[in-house]
């Protein structure tokens, strides 16, 4: 999908709402263990009564690989179901990978080509070769980790490498890759205050925000910070939202947390 | 796998060679793909030809997640074979994780548990509390990267954060972290002036040391700076050993590399 497309998608839903699809057997409804897979009735569920709220879905692929092969199925049916029947919808593996050159590339053909994804997100350790092979396809993006949402984040991220923070090198330095348009990134909307720094080094880039609600950040403060002219933020929550009940009810409890974040974003986006 | 069981298989057989298998269908034997389970029948042919010249096996996940279910499929019989036929051998899962903690617990579980690898590659970006969960599992291990083998590595990990590389820091703050002694590391073979600091710090840790081979590294470089007590390394090699040959004879190319490998590991240690 296009930058442009998804701007598109944004103004017309009123609505930059990514949902999490991290499905944990452990937490969805009892009803649906009986069906064949109920990891992807779950999703399918979710998907049907959510996509007029949101833009895009992110499957952390974590959740499907603790499942082995049927997992790794869901994670497929899931891809697909998104594709054929909602290809308005912007879709994200959360995959978080990184390594050599020759095996990035095996990474990218996995989830950019052959499952489709019109986006992965990264881990930068590894530095430039690592993540050029994620960026040579065209409207493909490659989400890449910047200042995470968690504690450990403190550790490595925010410390200062030749008098700047290790996320604003990773900033800087990947905007000299080849196909750097290409790029979107993550920071956590649990460190607010520090978008407007970010939004300095690279004021155009859309950004994936985890950690509002469930991690504790605050919407209003991230769009403060962090929105641009082409509003730049795609807002995730996961658990918030998918489960909101455990009941028969699930679907429609999640597209009212949904609507609810929706809305707040409808009013952001009017002003 | 204990540590000290791992100590033992390296005396025993001479070797601290470990096997990366890397399944490329472009570059295996043309007549293996009418096998049923192509990369299986290749795999399970490499480590039936080299079990008794190394200590470790260790498939890299990208190669198994391009090609879809079937390649998930080959990486369980993969994994499954190895602890049925040969539990003497270490395996590593080469899967570069590391996540948000509830999310690496779900790894930790797909790799460790359900798959029974002895131990998996980890990403530190997200630092603590992303890497612990892997940690918590007697007698497994989790391999964190330090300093990588590729050109990349040039663009953050060796830049000083606090007067002190980012790979140092790397070493240092994971000391400190819950279950410690489940730690390992990744160093790069090309980087053979590195090991001496990296000593200094982490003494007793086994390390795994890709890069010896097709990216240039070299071995008695390595063992020289590298080694300790217990001999704390595990040297890897992937395409010049399974790809030795693509002809009906490459497992037995294959043995001979190892070979190659093993007989030059035997005379270190016997030094």
């Amino acid at each position: 999908m296009t930058t442009e497309k998804l701007i598109d998608e944004i103004r017309k839903k009123k609505s930059f709402l990514c949902i999490g699809l991290d499905v944990d057997l452990n937490k969805i409804p009892k009803h649906l263990l009986k069906e064949e897979d109920p990891i992807f009735a779950f999703n399918k569920a979710i998907i049907d009564a959510t996509h007029h709220l949101c833009v895009a879905y992110k499957p952390n692929t974590a959740f499907y690989e603790a499942y082995g092969l049927k997992g790794w199925k869901a994670l497929e049916k899931t891809i697909n179901y998104l594709n054929e029947k909602y290809p308005e919808i912007f879709t994200i593996a959360d995959a978080k990978r990184g390594d050599i050159g020759n095996t990035s590339k095996m990474y990218a053909k996995a989830f950019l080509e052959d499952l489709g994804f019109d986006s992965i997100t990264v881990a930068p350790y590894m530095g430039k070769d690592s993540v050029e092979p994620f960026l040579t396809l065209d409207n493909k993006h490659t989400i890449l980790l910047a200042l995470t949402s968690n504690q450990g984040a403190f550790d490595f991220q925010t410390k200062k490498i030749e008098g700047k923070e290790l996320y604003k090198q990773v900033l800087e330095t990947s905007k000299s890759w080849d196909n750097a348009k290409n790029l979107m990134y993550v920071v956590g909307a649990t460190k607010a205050e520090y978008f407007a720094e970010i939004r300095k080094i690279i004021p155009d880039s859309f950004l994936l925000v985890p950690g509002v609600g469930a991690q504790g950040g605050n919407l209003q403060d991230v769009c403060n910070y962090g929105m641009n002219e082409n509003i730049g933020l795609l807002v995730n929550s996961s658990r918030g939202i998918i489960y909101a009940s455990q009941g028969s009810d699930f679907a429609d409890a999640a597209s009212n947390n949904a609507l609810k974040l929706q809305k707040e974003m409808e009013v952001i986006l009017s002003k």
